[in-house]
């Protein structure tokens, strides 16, 4: 069976290329080394980005990231000042290395003459920066914000945007992510997804099935090469 | 200076009516015996229940509690069934017993002529139970679930909906709640509120302040009754 290469290959950026556990010593020890309490505050920053849109409201991803470090670390017994935890987060941030396989999954799918977009619900300035210092700003034809739209994945209206932008159609669109929710939003906006298993992460069992669910990037990309 | 009464009185249900640290057992069982890990159940729990609306999508609210059980538990390395994490969920959702102090403070709201409405992301049936099992449902004047708009709180549909379901303006309105994104909702839809700051619940930094912050209802009960 053929199966068709996507148009566009979308990239999530925090966790699908970017590595998060760098940020967990320097977020545990704001909140008194509780280590263990990273995925609390990432899933706590996600849960009100998304409370957010859903009021009509926006307010950058770092700043979102600080109010959720402040409001974990006053359930732990330890009051953060507003400032001190936006120079925590925002430090933590900008500082994050890709995984280890990434450019080299990244350079096979280029070759292959994929269009490769990161999509990120982080602000186009700290996307741009991190990039810029890590060294992956070459490897994409565009890095794109949710900033523009101002309502976070997994909105339906930012899959709609980004495909826009790039001047597809959904259906040519493929996400792919490290995170269940962004990949079901992506397939319930009408894009085809693969899921990057990485650890600490599952697909969400109430939605339909990626196409492709591997470990890492490289196995993905081994994959997406064969499609015709 | 002369506050006057809000004309109905919508209360949230879940940790603000009924107390969840006793799910903290039944959950943490599933969990391996990891109670610490209940927080990002329920935090899992709330940011899948938008990932849903913000994707044009429903499932009662057990269902996605049930999910997120699986998606928490195997990521600490336990497999659960989709029946069984349904089962747990459902089971200790059902059987939540109302903090002590609200049965009192809703007696004296009552008394004074407040209108008291029960505003849940949980499903018709869970609620009508749950109330039934605890003697809580001659308290109120109406028990509103979100499943007949189909998107979850903090979606200003929903705070839109209920106040015309009650034939009142938003700003008659006042949300009595104890999680942060629930009361910021509310205001972001030109509600009033006042927040139930309850151990482990914090309000938003990035919300307005609410006009009522207290630490049980009993005394929300108190600042309420002496408005005009």
């Amino acid at each position: 069976m053929t199966i068709h290469k996507p148009k566009v290959l979308f990239f999530d950026v925090n966790e699908t290329l970017l590595d998060l556990t760098v940020m967990k010593q320097q977020i545990g020890a704001a909140l008194g080394g509780k280590e263990e309490l990273l995925s609390l505050w990432f899933t706590t920053l996600l849960q009100y980005s998304l409370v957010l849109s859903a009021s009509g409201q926006y307010k950058p991803f770092g700043q979102i990231g600080a109010a959720a470090l402040q409001m974990v670390a006053a359930n732990n017994g330890i009051t953060l000042s507003e400032d001190k935890a936006r120079e925590i987060v925002i430090n933590a941030m900008q500082n994050l290395p890709p995984h280890p396989e990434v450019k080299q999954a990244l350079t096979l799918l280029k070759k292959e003459g994929y269009t490769l977009v990161a999509l990120t619900n982080s602000s186009e300035e700290s996307l741009k920066n991190n990039f810029e210092n890590i060294g992956l700003t070459p490897y994409f034809d565009q890095l794109l914000s949710i900033e523009t739209v101002g309502k976070f994945k997994p909105f339906t209206d930012v899959y709609n945007w980004a495909a826009n932008k790039m001047q597809v159609q959904p259906k040519d669109c493929m996400l792919i992510a490290a995170h269940g929710w962004d990949v079901a939003g992506a397939m319930w906006a009408g894009w085809r997804a693969a899921f990057v298993g990485r650890p600490g992460q599952q697909p969400f069992p109430l939605a339909p099935e990626t196409e492709i669910n591997e470990t890492d990037l490289q196995k993905i990309a081994g994959i997406l090469i064969i499609y015709r």
